[in-house]
């Protein structure tokens, strides 16, 4: 047996003592992970998170680790073939992210989700497939049935992509130690302690009831401080603005108009293929970027130095408003124009509903379906508590806060523009009306 | 007046106020830092340790902003002249580091330390120079003051480099955080309380002698801890021995020989300038790796994917020895030969004074000398415990346990070799008598 | 200047400057609070809540100067004599405080609220109010407007008794410390940063939005989780059961009844004095209930015995209900004496709205009114949310979150019963329809 | 199986599952604990100090489990019964401590150590004794064993009173977090992690070096900043004093020369017995020492109230010396008499070797002896580190850092006098001769 220790700022001590996971964390494709950024180009607004989905994948198995322990304290113990394609689910979960994470899904360039992309890292030929197939031929679609929630053993499926997953709890967790947020902060021993299976599905105690209510409220505040910051939003806007100028440039006079480094060709252009998206990470697109602040077109050279130097665009509402009239906006996008920039580029509208990461939404009917991922969404398998007699309720119907904030409106809307417009385009939304939210 | 808050893993709360100092954090100069990891390839033995010189110089301010406050409350204000001055010499003193911080210094791409690139940084006519200059046409000449050890407010220097400056507090609490190694953790609003100056001397008064120590024991725990750590200086090696293949051929071959990006090419042959400097980051090297692991040449080949996915040359003893019989050595490097290998690349001696950092180390009569930075290291100006009557001794002459550890050996050699050869090249060695330390 | 340092487990770091409060520290009366346990008889419940008032009144009095320091950087400076006043309202307004805290003001034996008593030790001969005359004959008088909200200085007040005060700020952070529940934790330094003043009073602006949501939800989980905590009840219970049993012996039958110290007396008969309270603290409590334990009367010795001991009466419900209906609640009491146990002492029914705590409630006009403590609950001056344009609105207003916090309920009822009761008593109020809430 | 948890501010989350270790918590003699200061009077010096040896003893039994753990996890179980007998020893390892824990013991009212009288308790018909025999006749003299050292497994004996045990691992972090002294911190997870058992011994594997080192540093610094701080040191003389002017006062006058409440007496004269032991804590001296301020004679008045408000004698130096001259000790003896002060009373000779806690010494050949506790001093067994290869070397052999530390002197001398004696009798010791340490 070879035990291995990782130090981690998140959990201290992560000690991994399967040999299938250790040499599923060996090969290229998980050590590509390194090059990920986990928060995408949210460093940016905070410096110190910097952290990759490689540091992130191995919390996610170690609080799969926790949790199966605690479930085998309780009498619960998965098949040993079960339990290792639970644990290699949450360590392979993310393997298919492209460059900057989620940002790169936000783009052009993305041709499929990074799901879809895992699936196939999964099944064909990789490193990664080897290492599972060597071990058991039929791991592969046993670990991808983990992810796709069709497993026999319901709750494993549950464990990896539900309400109450191990991916949210490390990522919660790990971005608010890196961000220096406090507001993800929850206490992770206490709610793993309190978690259970109930039939096949993962239910709560009663008695853990104020850590559900900790943990949901820890996404909420992450997802409006954190994942919906306005500068965050900014970096990110700029980032599809730029690869849309270059696939722009290129569809339209040729690939002569703009220099694009091999690695990113046939995301531009064409069908990219497994090999592609393998050997593509932030570097990839970083050293791109630092190519582009010479480039020819002037377009082009702005953004990438904007880019690269943090000179973004800006928010035109200090805070998100609930809408704005569609008159007030198209004039805002004019008045870019008369300023002498290209509108396609230096303006954009920008939704919460775009943010990658969501927070606790109440399924009327959810505690049916599986776990489905897609679109970058989790589906809502919803969290259960279970009292003392066995009696099963969703969380929002026992918890008054969490009805409250599953209720809420998810709206937010900004627009974003260069700077010298940002004063004219506030008085033109706020004659026209835009409500305050 | 803009302030401006900074959230940080490690200060939590990091307010700057002058405009001076937020015009220099958004210089292309500075921004650049966010591209250059500040621990170099230790990432791949802590995979939390992926922070950037941007969060460490930022910290580095915080620090100063600290010290500056508390010498304040003790009635001891610099001119607002030197304060500046003093702030951004903390801000701006890394900025002349290369990819991989101390990794680049140790390869044959340095051309100078980045001390000496800092300098010219700040004194030739970057964005830098034109945000001092624009505040006080004597300012770049300044912060190079403070940062030499010449100016005249000489505990100004001392700050920024001396046995206790603000420099190593800030690291070694970043990089225990992120690394998660708790090693390097000390009492950083207590060491700082019991600073003070004397004559022009930064001194710690006798209640913060417990805080001396433990700060200093921090720095001896990292030292052997982390920095010195076998894995990272494997990792470190392969940096080294890249570089050096890539040189060796294309000053054999011809640039043909291997694909260098433009980026590069000024490091490997020629004088690189200023503006070559400020190009090139991780991002570039990181690319080139990725490049090379598709070279013709298949030494370099084999070296970038070793780099990159972490198969790493092997440490011939599990921990450092004191030393090894030459003849040993090289019987250890003929076996890397005769097993097929390139020994100039798949053999390495690492020596412990290799390492880029340092503890403390008693200096007899260094009190006198300025704080004058070179090769990597920092000139020993002491700590002064200073008593109530003002009697002053040097750190190690109160503390028994500082004594100790500033006397002890700081040797520590290891071997690294192909993973084939390790168990041979150990046999060859413990016969040929090397001593365990 | 007298500078003196507190380390302290919740802040770190005390410092203390003025002359006049190190003064007041170092009053019998203030010492005094070293002997008064801050959550009454939690520590039952949670073995490490086990510090005093002395700490709490120290943290609070640290984090007005805290918020003081924050105000002054913002360019608002109260009159020194103000700013003085207001640090030692922090700072003494809880010296009223009788054995084990709220417990106390709980039973038979307080004639006053603690703030009445706090009135008094400030205005009569105590050795506090001769230190405050030395230094100013008017400071009691002022030292009592901050406490009653009558001071000129509005915002002080405030500061000291109102929904964002540092009294509270204080106690969640160290209750949640000591009882080792995460719960009551946020970001202290962050909430401080936002918060500012307006016209005169005290308000957050728009940026600190996310910081007064983390605050109001740690009180509301302190609440349910730590101060509603049945086993505290249950002891809580005992408490006023226990000196009950004294009271109503030594009222029937003459002080020869029960064995009652001296320092208890005047609280059980009559009508204690300025004097008596000060002379009284846990030590006295808990050495009556040791000698108690050996009491003639059978019902006194027993409740003694289980004070002390922690065999505790049983809540009757695993978690609070709704409400009962009086029949079922009569059929239980009427259980207790059918099983042989004395109705009066054995039998209880708790209400949530006895808990000594509270969390926000919205106020429809409280803008309007001061800030008057009384019945142990403070009147609600709203938190307001300032905009940037100036426009200020209570807090649930602009939060939905806090907007179902505040309009939730805060019924929950309990009864508590011998052991050998629960069962059947469970039974009869189930049969009997009390609704679970 | 009746799992309870304790939530802990040290550890978290402490589950116990065993329903004889809960039985034990419920006994009156463990309950007791509750009333006992951990850290005798040094809340005076740290306010929060104000924990039990209630929380002490969860703790250790808590870190005894967590090391059995990682036993078991390395294939060393011990027999069910030895597993808990050892459990049990740790945590009923303090009940024997008296008023104020160590504080007691050095009074003229501690007849047996701490160690002999829990030895009693656990051998006696206490409710501890019952629950230990119902579950297993044997089962006290198992406990014992494990206490004295003479327990057939010998490793579990030395977790329990060795240089590395559970007693210390608890104490450490515990007083470090509760007096807000950072010192006392060390990994403690890893710690454990690095633990092995070789032969019969507790070791540490090489890995674990740095880990041993943190932990004995942590000791050192606790030792000299927190343990021997001249303020706990001024308060603990401060009850030696009172106690033994109440023994002189009734020895000399008899017993109505001074009010002493039953609970007391036994000790001051005659040999109390288990029943007299177990009946008094920390509430019968604060008791007592409240009525003492009241007290007719002058001298009992004084330091009475002395010790309740914090009026303390003075030590003369602000860190204490190597050693004084006896003829300027003498001379200082005089002077607080001929300031009309009793010198058996207000004047102190305090010695280093006198704290109830030490650090760690190197033991020639200490490896052989079992671990025998004795007045107050747990005898060396020494820290081991086995090497890969199976060597086992004593830690200061090993460790330069070790080596320094052990060898150090643990000289240390103060005096302490009334306050208005302080400034001459320093003169008189500098004159003297008396040494700087």
């Amino acid at each position: 047996m070879a035990e291995k220790v990782f130090r981690d700022p998140v959990h201290d001590f992560i000690t991994v003592e399967d040999d299938l996971l250790l040499a599923l964390i060996d090969t290229p494709e998980f050590q590509r992970l390194r090059r990920i950024r986990q928060l995408g180009a949210s460093y940016g607004t905070y410096h110190g998170a910097e952290h990759s989905r490689f540091s992130h994948a191995i919390g996610v198995l170690h609080v799969m680790q926790r949790v199966l322990k605690r479930f085998r304290d309780l009498g619960l113990t998965p098949e040993p073939v079960d339990r290792l394609a639970a644990l290699a689910a949450a360590l392979l979960h993310d393997l298919g992210h492209g460059p900057f994470s989620h940002l790169w899904e936000h783009t052009c360039c993305a041709h499929l989700s990074h799901e879809a992309w895992t699936r196939r890292i999964i099944l064909d030929g990789t490193g990664v497939n080897r290492v599972l197939r060597r071990h058991d031929p039929a791991l592969p679609e046993r670990v991808l049935a983990v992810l796709d929630g069709t497993h026999p053993v319901r709750y494993l499926s549950s464990l990896v992509s539900g309400q109450l997953d191990v991916d949210r709890m490390d990522y919660l967790l790990r971005d608010a130690l890196y961000t220096g947020a406090t507001y993800g902060r929850f206490d992770l021993e206490r709610l793993i302690y309190t978690m259970a299976v109930a039939g096949e599905q993962v239910v709560v105690s009663r008695k853990g009831l104020a850590n559900v209510e900790e943990y949901l409220l820890a996404r909420y505040f992450m997802y409006w401080q954190v994942y919906f910051h306005k500068t965050t939003r900014a970096q990110e806007v700029l980032f599809r603005r730029l690869l849309e100028r270059v696939r722009d440039l290129t569809l339209d006079r040729g690939p002569e108009a703009a220099p694009v480094p091999p690695a990113l060709r046939p995301f531009l252009a064409g069908a990219p293929g497994l090999g592609d998206l393998l050997a593509v990470d932030d570097v990839d697109v970083l050293h791109a970027v630092k190519i582009w602040t010479a480039a020819a077109d002037q377009v082009l050279r702005d953004l990438a130095g904007r880019f690269l130097n943090r000179r973004l665009l800006k928010p035109v509402f200090a805070d998100p408003v609930d809408d704005a009239p569609p008159d007030a906006v198209e004039a805002v996008r004019e008045l870019v124009g008369r300023r002498g920039w290209d509108a396609r580029y230096y303006f954009a509208i920008d939704r919460a509903s775009d943010v990658a990461y969501d927070y606790y939404v109440r399924h009327p009917d959810g505690a049916a379906g599986g776990a489905v991922k897609g679109a970058g969404r989790k589906a809502p398998v919803p969290i259960l508590i279970v009292e003392k007699d066995g009696l099963m309720r969703e969380v929002s119907e026992v918890s008054p806060l969490i009805r409250a904030l599953a209720a809420g409106p998810r709206t937010g809307l900004n627009l974003f523009v260069p700077e010298d417009c940002r004063d004219e385009a506030r008085s033109l939304l706020v004659s026209g009306g835009a409500a305050t939210c």
